[in-house]
């Protein structure tokens, strides 16, 4: 019986500005990466959540980010590689405090935004997030694109890595994303999105954007909340994994 | 023969702005207020100072303040409790990281700026500092002013209490600090400081501004690493406590 | 014939969070309340926010609030005076420069969410208030409650004063308004806040809670767009002054 | 005879942390770039150093950054270009308020660190930062490197460019500066710096590390406050330059 996980990003509002159905999200998901303050979340949401995720046995990751809340943490910026650990430190810390007084812990780590895309290619970076993880926890996964740099690093340094698929995105025939400004970038027919993400969970495949079957064997598959019907979407997937016999759990 | 902690505010620059100096304080105080980001503080600072600090044997304290770098913590902000609660959890948290990473831990909580001086008189305020510690946990040490609102709440809820004395600072003949804007607030002659602070150490007693005898039984002595000549005085009052036969040693 | 004012808080998102729905407000009112990046607003918002307000013939002024974007500018800050005056006068030059590129001005002043309530009864938060509005132009409006401790002041200091009503809150006996916390503080039914917002402005009173008539002389009304009906309701009350033979039209 | 301006960074601090002598740079220079606040810079030191300056006939220049306080606007940040745009649009009418209320006016524009870097290569950048200059005033000089991308987008805008020069900083054969990270990119011998200054002011030209002699026109020279001695090395190369026969004034 395959296993497959969900996980979505949380928390992403900042005080009295909100994002999402953060609730709604939590009984959908088996994993939820919450901000962290950097580029989006505040303390009382962190706290709110990490309560809610662990009494429904929702797996807690430290969604880490740029620190940049005027740019959601989107936009590229070129730390001092030591500094951007010390502030993937600084939020995976943060986190762990509400996790600790929720009863639970930080289970896994995922950058959010330009930090995910950059270190998805760019080494530099990617070592950072690898350094961050192994200083806190050598046994702590990294969750991130199957291929991309940082899993590449992240498995050379001996932490679990943990693949993610997108079932609502296109991919090109190496595997990768179709980029965002592309025809065929996000894929809105909802049964195809589901399907997509079973053929992901069952047979570890995914049609690219030329019409070719590329391997995508991924443990988790994102889903979103922060746009209308992403949740009811989400939902759809979760039943249709279920529906073909897979079994939706933490990867933890 | 008498113990005594000496303790000081540590790591209170941000970025590229530095404040006092950090490295020569470490080797006066037996315990390190570590300021956690929000009225001061950045991650690499704090990784660095907690490296340095264990590695000295100088305890870490989470030296919690409002969010306000502009104000530097010193304005009084009327939070929701809640949130204020929340704030100080994340700031614990986020120094816990760094703690973790250089082979140690929180040893104990201490407010900064205005938090301090609310928490000293208002019982809303000082409800959500004992809130945050009993939460993180029930045997955190609070270091705080003997006889404050924020120490008696703090005892009412069973947390260790730890009264700290201000060897550089007037006593009023009810046992509270002169104001800053009166006459006699600070103790400039370096020789009354050091004699000040072995009175307190050694006879738990301080002269106030009147003459009178105050009672001042405290487990630790502040110091000042922030202004020209202060990091000589704390070296000062270190040698003057162990020339009048007292131990310096941290409280935890 | 009588002339109102409707005035509405616009431009209060951050970065990527959003908050009401500026171009529909933008319809309704005359005058804009522009939030200038202290408690909330971001410059690409306050750029095209002016240009909007510009183009319809809207009014624009700075909504000034203390530096606070995690309380949204509603937790009262203790600030230095002098401190306050200029990080007012920094909102409103921030704000005149996109004025500028639009073609338009600075019109008035109004102070948001804690920095308007303290000011309306704190005489020092409320001089620091009056001293920006002299230093930048002493000619400029100043949009606030009649009665307030800043009406009085702004007076004093020779500046125009702008009263704004609430057709939407209940008022006390004595003027002022009930409080958040208390039954009767919000009124739910739109007819009768339209039917307040007429008698405000057509006979320059309204019914207090207690069911006495207490004198509201005011030029302008202040609606919102931050709620799920918000913008339909201001429309409403818009619709229900013109009805009633009032022009609608900004004060300056 | 020669007549050359001198500028310097200001107000680079932030709250309650300070950076450079301001006062003494403002009797050395002719042009004042003040930090607006985003990397550097605090609203009421914006003021005093506005009055100071404008008491002074001192220049004020708005010199704008990332919005980066943590990275004191020395990390690149890729921007949406319109957000660039509107975020210096954003700072010059922050500081045109303060220099309204001190009597004076922004009279010219430096992007500041990796600002400054970036618009110096990146077409990019540069044009979001003459699509600010442009909007806020078709008049406004732009202070930047000669030969940089900056520069020639700025002129083909029509703005007036005023090239700066770098008297203690090594120069290339190809007119760029030597990269920190290489030898010889900073002259530490002041003699040597007042001599570069003089003959870049005087003979427009400059030695480069190769020996070779490379055209330096510049209308500006730029000096610096926040080293120990560099007040000193900045009044040295003022006195150098009128001891030389040029006149030390602001270029505008």
């Amino acid at each position: 019986m395959h296993s497959i996980d969900l996980n979505a990003d949380l928390g992403e509002g900042f005080g009295h500005w909100r994002l999402g159905d953060d609730d709604a999200l939590l009984d959908v998901v088996t994993s939820a990466n919450v901000a962290c303050g950097f580029h989006a979340g505040d303390p009382a949401t962190m706290h709110r959540i990490c309560r809610a995720a662990v009494s429904r046995g929702v797996a807690i990751g430290a969604q880490v980010g740029y620190r940049d809340l005027a740019g959601f943490g989107r936009r590229r910026i070129d730390y001092d590689l030591d500094e951007l650990r010390d502030d993937i430190l600084y939020q995976m810390g943060a986190l762990e405090g509400f996790c600790r007084v929720a009863g639970g812990r930080v289970a896994y780590l995922k950058p959010h935004g330009a930090l995910y895309n950059t270190a998805a290619v760019d080494a530099g970076q990617a070592s950072a997030v690898v350094a961050a993880a192994l200083a806190y926890d050598a046994g702590l996964p990294v969750l991130c694109q199957p291929g991309s740099v940082l899993a590449r690093l992240a498995v050379d340094a001996g932490l679990p890595v943990v693949g993610e698929g997108f079932a609502d995105r296109g991919y090109r025939a190496d595997g990768t994303l179709v980029p965002r400004s592309a025809a065929g970038a996000v894929i809105h027919d909802p049964a195809a999105v589901v399907a997509r993400a079973v053929r992901m969970a069952v047979e570890g495949e995914v049609e690219a954007a030329d019409g070719s079957v590329v391997p995508c064997r991924v443990a988790s598959i994102c889903v979103h909340g922060d746009t209308p019907g992403a949740v009811d979407l989400a939902a759809q997937v979760r039943a249709g994994l279920r529906a073909a016999g897979a079994e939706v759990a933490a990867f933890t």
